[in-house]
């Protein structure tokens, strides 16, 4: 199933169920909310998101702890536990999917490249979820947003 | 040009006058932030973003005032103008560019599909840039990026 499909796979099954998505992006930078947003009609689902590339804008917008980055880094299951619930927040979403992760050309706070953590927010709780992903930048950043857009289905599947 | 060539060109002009930018995007919902998050190196100019999809994120997250919704729409010279010095405020960078418009497949507010506004905000003001954009859904949205991206550079390399 290429991205496209599987983002409005997502859409159809957030649209029956009624319940609306926002996202928080670090090293997908965006992308993640371009598939979010490009089935037509994604309005009605997808009410927006952060890119939260800088460690500051994780803190000061979406209300990473600085114990988190000063503990786990910002490369971290907590760090995309806390984006993703500072997301579905502050965007008043029912639902919220996050990113972070090392996309390269170098390593970051020590973890290689290709290290990423997806987090979901929903009513029913928080999850970060541990990925390993292979390939070049642009690789990794693609990749990630398709595992990212399949954690939130399967998520929101199991809830309803 | 390419996209990501255009990109990285932006991504050098702002590294040499030691500027970042920050964006703040509607119809495009995440492409741009994806663009000026490709180039290797990134972080050191782009600092991140907010997708704001929904009315009401453009109003709370990014201060667009009741006002300009009520009489010029979401899809508005004034519209992109707020949304752009929302997000250098937001995320504290030198610049912000903001998307919004009518990608279609419907018109919006008895705009027609391809209406886009680009706001560009910097220490030298505010300035909107009317748009008329040609093709589908994806072709719109994907324009949009790239003359986002264009004028950008125009305005930082007029004004350093």
């Amino acid at each position: 199933m290429d991205d496209a499909t599987l983002a409005a796979r997502l859409h159809e099954a957030l649209l029956t169920r009624r319940l609306t998505v926002a996202s928080a992006e670090s090293l997908t930078g965006g992308g993640l909310g371009a598939l979010l947003s490009g089935t037509p009609g994604a309005s009605e689902t997808y009410v927006g998101g952060v890119i939260s590339y800088a460690t500051g804008v994780k803190q000061r917008v979406l209300g990473v702890r600085a114990e988190t980055v000063a503990e786990d880094g910002v490369v971290s299951a907590r760090c995309a536990e806390e984006m993703a619930a500072g997301a579905r927040d502050l965007m008043r979403a029912d639902v919220a999917v996050s990113t972070t992760g090392v996309a390269g050309p170098t390593e970051q706070e020590g973890k290689p490249v290709g290290t990423v953590f997806v987090g979901v927010a929903g009513p029913w709780g928080v999850s970060a979820h541990a990925l390993h992903v292979d390939g070049d930048r642009a690789t990794i950043r693609r990749s990630t947003c398709a595992e990212a857009l399949s954690l939130v289905l399967f998520e929101v599947d199991a809830a309803h």
